[in-house]
């Protein structure tokens, strides 16, 4: 039996949508208030899918205290409380949206995943809520 | 990198589950209370995916200011603080259940979105929550 | 001892913000779309808070199946999905805002209460949700 | 046109991450508080995803008053108010983690289901929140 | 500047509505299925509410790390993943109704908070959700 | 009759916990991750409540749309993606806590409020989520 597992972690930062590259007027004119210079903040919320047999023994898919280290190690100790542009080096030219803040949870994940679990649990997605009503989706395939 | 956008509205409607080709006696075997003549109402969610690449410049996949704008006058508009049976024309034979609404919604959406963004954008599905309990997706596929 | 109880139930109706002694402009200016002559609805929240000692035996406040029956025998069989301007006696000639839908509601309590539970079993308050971000809440004092 | 019907439920129990095959210690060492000897619970909630057409009359995917009964009587029944490990067989050798949980559960759709609806109307996919931050997924397919 | 901090705490925990005191028939009537044998659980919430004046240095009403120490010591840790009636010496012969178990949190608080606070800390109430629909609160006053 | 109206706005924002005229170290000891330099953000929510009498002819408290632009002008359109530190003068000196925060928006309340509504509508409190688990209440009293 294959199963999926969905772990949700909350996490508060700050974002600026500005990319550095472009001219103050252009940043505003794609992001309006969101371009504002001191950036504003979010309680983000992450969702992790695990697919994965379950262990005949455990009755687990895969061992949840051992997703969290590794989410905490990896993502949340650098995101928690952070402002993302400043604090964050994966930001310092990349905007922050929540499409790249996907993009940079799940490249941090292939580079943390390899030898915590075995090759037969898959992380399948990444979501990302900014807020109740934006969320960003991004699968781990090919 | 390919992300999946889930962006969220609320609308409050009114609606009665009846189909104006049978009788009453038949829609209230049906429908049970929900046939009731002068109709009921809630508080809906629709959540949009939209499937995307990242645009690396803004970061973004869709620009949400062109989405919400495309909801509110194709949709919203037309939904909000509605008796849909009523006044919504699509619901004058047609049965306004979450099935069929978002059936119209998605309808609208094929009549509204071509032009307003870039071929690789890309509806996926629509959802509607009538209530925390009854959901209904529509898959934009084929 | 003393204790407050929350007790929430759930259902959905229409209703129209139209005051029939008024003329269709007056109501147009004073409640905007929802005026709109067919009505809309909600999903409401209603939550009673109810001060009562606690029953040394059964470690209860109230017998929540008495409250449940009371409150489903005295308003949910009546508003669960009806038009209250068309289906509600008390709102045929009262807009049936969140505030007199409160209001209707404690008089309907009033009603029903006595007899039912113990002098010392209190009715505090009734507070209604219409959405997340209206709610309106009445007292029960003096 | 083909449509997904999520459809949710909610149930309190309590089980016991424990598995009699193994000792004291090893329980406690693979779960942790969770292997409580009188166990702890949870308010479940399960969501259901049935895929249909529409029904052309009714507007309807799949009748939900069936669903419903169909679900009370194979699994909430059982579930709701209940000791998993102590009160349902399944879970006398088998640990009810929220992944046993959904296997069972489906295993009870898959006997239940046949003659409900007709062949068209597919159960694809179980649901199952814990919490707000442990969700298990089991597909229905092969 | 006299201000009032919520601060909410999440555990699970089984209980069982049952009074040894009473035999199995009369606690069946009274408590239904609530009163099966093995019991059954809950994702309970607590939020405690604190009466403060602001201190004009850090802000703050109340230390929120010292608060969270002080629940986690007094309450959480015997509570968390536990059998109430079992495991907790307080529900031994009392009902661990939610009821009770507000009373027994506000107990445990008053044995804890003197001289964890200033003497104008004062905490006010505590209230209890077994889940959304049922609440319970107790003031902590005179 | 005398109601309360509950209404709930939403804003997301940046604020530092951090007090100028304390050093880096004190900040730290007392702020924790909160007082890291860049800041970080929440999606606050606030909630009024308005004590009033019903109108007999709109059968409304307090017109919505009226106190909706009050907020928006009074508050939101300078916290709603804002660096509270850097760009809302209060906060200059001032630690944005959520308790402050609660101080600020009743300030601006007052400032705003006089002439808006008849003087029998009384605003009773401003109630501030910094998170699920974190609410700050302040009384307008006195």
């Amino acid at each position: 039996m294959t199963v999926r597992i969905g772990r949700r972690y909350g996490f508060s930062a700050t974002h600026r949508l500005f990319n550095p590259a472009l001219g103050e007027a252009e940043n505003r004119a794609i992001f309006g208030k969101c371009a504002n210079p001191f950036g504003h903040g979010h309680n983000y919320e992450i969702e992790l899918t695990v697919r994965s047999g379950v262990d005949p023994v455990t009755g687990m898919a895969v061992p949840l205290s051992k997703l969290d280290t590794l989410v905490e190690d990896a993502i949340l100790a650098d995101f928690r409380h952070r402002n993302l542009n400043e604090e964050v080096p994966a930001f310092r030219e990349v905007v922050p949206t929540t499409e790249n803040l996907a993009i940079e949870v799940l490249r941090r994940l292939h580079v943390a995943w390899p030898g915590t679990f075995p090759a037969a649990v898959i992380l399948e997605k990444v979501r990302i809520w900014e807020t109740e009503r934006n969320i960003c989706e991004l699968s781990n395939e090919s």
